[in-house]
């Protein structure tokens, strides 16, 4: 094998140096109060940041011979992404007010980075992934700004579009991607890896409402509509699986899927829901689109496109945002329109406007910047993988066996 | 293969569906303040659903080859549960100073039927699951509202009689199974599985104080007593485990069943008991009568009584239940006595008479409408599996080598 | 083999039993109020409590083929050690002032014996490993109590010595059992174990916040500093272990030491650092010593002076610990200088002679009963591991294939 290849030892020490000593300029110049007094709930921090680390670590434990790369890359890419993600927040939205509990929103910012990584997982080496946070955490704060600013969008709603943004982000960098070659069999998955990237799946879920009530006010409405959407979509989940197999069996993929739908649906509206009955049909109809969803995507749309998405983000988390993008556009209006008692149609014009506004420029934004992003981490600088060495642990790793 | 056993496609999800519909309904005809205000404690209910899931699906992970199904039919029969929980409480306690905190109550419930499966572990199908699920959250809620109604068992307390609930409820049921075939490996242990099971258990382990503690006010003294049960308890599985085996060895098995016991018999009495040594006994006579009940019950009284308990539930919850039983009708008449100064024999004998009846009104309860579910659960319409696709993945999960 | 060495059964269940019945006459003659009232704060004593057992759990989990053991024997130290520590700091800080939240102090000290394990490991029985218990706890607590009387270190302070003690001690205790022969290849890790090692590396990664904030006031700088000071020093373990490595790949060992090592650097000075920079300097610091360490360690200075460090806790906890204590002494005399704007220089001599003096005297403590502790854990009536037979669970495990 080429060495070419191989050697990361004169790229990646470096630009993670690089990125460390300027994380520290930034905090070395950082007022003191600003990060300690703003650090408010620990447990909700907590319970958020064993989540991304364990639960997506699992998560995308799913290829059989890329367990050590897929928990361990992951791990180096919340840890740079946290402190990164401070540091650009603070350049975009530089105030006092809107300063408070920095790495709780840190962590979830990066969850955008974790939903990419999903697309291209076993592509995309450590050097094209840290590059790839960088650039994506830029984008994705640039995006939200432009929420915020033009489009009106709450402070805390705009970090819920994250996985919207991760989702379409990941799947334009993977088209960038080449294709692994037909007959390999490195990106199937064996039982073993089946069942860990299970148990990844049902640890995000555990752990899904503090996600949703981490930033709102309005915790309690948070957690209880996020709990009722998941139950219900994990429930569907089963039903589906045994629906559309063959002789009714159930099928681990599809649980891996769409038992978080509920949750992703019903990231926007958790906290303004007021009836549990409307976050359980979110949670359903979640369900539904996921798994029809990576029946279509599969079969249909895939192979055409010739989409890559190993993890398959999208119907995991891009379709079920979709849907709740929807969702919220929709209960806002009813919400408004009884209040005005459907008199004002003009002004609820332009909230629909505004609405559907947001989720199509962070779209649209994440498919544009996803695109160039992946045309800019296939430069030979960045030491691209060749096809062959795709989905392999011993690339990266000194394995002993 | 016959397809008449397979085809769980036009039964598991229609029966799914109606689940759901109606507890969309039930939920559509809720006041939205009963829900959302009687929601307190979020750390605690965190714990016990993380406890729930996590830990009950390794601890279910002792067979061989049911790694898939021990985990996933377990996460399906908690949140079904959950859901039918809170409708079946609702029906029998209606009442708002009732009705507070009720996810937690149901994941409590739900326990019952984890605890159910244990001994079913295996045989039963996911339909047949599924319909010992509602029933016995049914019966369980019905025996729940004699002793609050005609027992004088304090309302929380009535939760506590789970492990006591489902450990003989899930005897009876599995007892009504046909037996499986004498050469039948597939219900051994491997190491890997031995592992996972008792890891699952000391998860349970660290979580058993929040399990404890959820519904009563006295949480410090709750999670204190625990505590120290589950410490003392733990050291006795080792030290009794040396003990009966050849060679001092340790036995994964008596781990998996013993650590556990001190939470389970001081579950009546955590809130109450106000010296840690009376907690410490206990936790030390739980460990003894469950290693004592696990050599017992496999040698002498299962085989000629043809008692079927994959799991061993009836040692690792039923016995220390039962001991916990009779912990509490003890402490609680040295309690009143000591403050009658033993004048008021009578009312003692009063209290006696209420306490050890409701204890063996939940026992008898459990073992006849077990049985009664044991018959139903095998009509020909539910499926049955046959004794040679026990304890199978492959029955139920397309799996891909 | 003779059964000389196997039967455990005549020593390790009556040891047990003479523990337990010492801790149920001790709790016997507590005040009631002593312990329940001391109890404050249940989620963090939660995330220790899960830390300790889960995260060293798996932490230790490195040899091939000891997987059951270290998991196993880490739970029987922790549930043992718990209780004794109560025993023991009660003796020795007798005082209603002092005896606040004990289980969370017993557990505090209790990672002193878990991180002397990981030196002994696959080497030490059961039995040794009891005996260890108690003679860590009992000389710890001595030499606390020294710190604190004598010596003037704040009492939660004297708690904080419990990485650099626990790892010296385990040195020293490591240093009198005999070597494995040359060929033995039970001590290296394969892959999978090397996979849940970092894994449970991980898990104490996420809940080291908890730990090092667990018995301070100053819980929110205590939390954040820590948290700046591991994701510093885990994104430092990826940078040098790709710096030094063949071909720029990563190593598993060098994460299983390094990323941690910011947790422990930073446990001294976690309440009192009031800059982020610090505790990043702090945390690169640690991770660059720990690497470095292991390199200089484990090819110069292990060899010829026979020391022996199974899991490697001399890099992985000792280097850091020192480093972090006289990153502590520094810290603190440039603050009271500038305080005291460098004019009173004898009494910042006196401070540095306290604090550089409280150090060395947990160092020395820990080595010299450490010595002395290897060698009574090797008289012959401890059953002695021939070596033969170390880093095997067969040895002390009933395991059906």
């Amino acid at each position: 094998m080429s060495s070419y290849y191989l050697n990361f030892r004169n790229s990646i020490p470096w630009l993670i140096l690089f990125l460390e000593i300027v994380f520290l300029v930034r905090f070395f110049f950082t007022g003191v109060n600003d990060i300690y007094q703003s650090f408010s709930s620990y447990p909700a921090f907590q319970d958020v940041n064993h989540m991304v680390i364990f639960g997506f670590g699992f998560f995308l434990m799913v290829l059989r011979r890329y367990g050590f790369s897929s928990t361990a890359f992951n791990f180096l890419i919340i840890v740079l992404g946290v402190q990164c993600s401070v540091l650009v927040e603070d350049f975009f939205f530089f105030s006092f007010s809107f300063f408070s509990c920095s790495l709780a929103k840190g962590l979830v910012s990066v969850t955008a980075v974790v939903i990419s990584t999903g697309a291209v997982l076993g592509k995309a080496n450590p050097l094209q992934l840290i590059v790839m946070t960088l650039v994506e955490l830029i984008v994705f704060n640039v995006s939200r700004w432009i929420n915020r600013t033009f489009l009106k969008v709450p402070y805390n709603l705009t970090l819920m579009h994250v996985h919207l943004f991760g989702a379409y982000f990941g799947l334009a960098v993977a088209s960038r991607f080449p294709e692994p070659p037909p007959g390999l069999d490195k990106n199937r998955s064996t039982p073993k890896s089946d069942l860990f990237s299970v148990l990844g799946t049902v640890f995000v879920w555990v752990f899904w409402p503090s996600f949703n009530s981490v930033l709102t006010d309005a915790k309690k409405e948070a957690v209880l509509n996020t709990y009722f959407a998941l139950a219900v979509s994990a429930v569907t989940a089963f039903m589906l699986s045994a629906l559309t197999s063959k002789d009714g069996k159930f099928r681990m993929s599809h649980l891996h899927s769409a038992v978080l739908a509920g949750g992703v649906t019903i990231s926007y509206t958790a906290p303004s829901i007021s009836h549990p009955w409307i976050a359980m049909i979110l949670g359903l109809l979640g369900s539904v689109i996921t798994i029809l969803g990576s029946h279509c995507l599969q079969r249909c749309l895939n192979p055409p496109l010739k989409i890559q998405d190993t993890c398959g983000v999208h119907f995991t988390f891009g379709l079920p945002a979709v849907l709740g993008a929807l969702a919220a556009v929709v209960l806002c209006v009813v919400k408004e329109g009884t209040r005005a008692q459907w008199n004002n149609l003009s002004s609820l014009g332009f909230l629909i406007f505004f609405d559907v506004g947001a989720f199509c420029q962070t779209i649209s934004t994440a498919l544009v910047t996803g695109f160039i992003t992946g045309l800019i981490l296939n430069i030979k600088l960045l030491k691209i993988v060749p096809v062959s060495k795709y989905f392999d642990d011993q690339f990266y790793w000194e394995v002993s066996f």
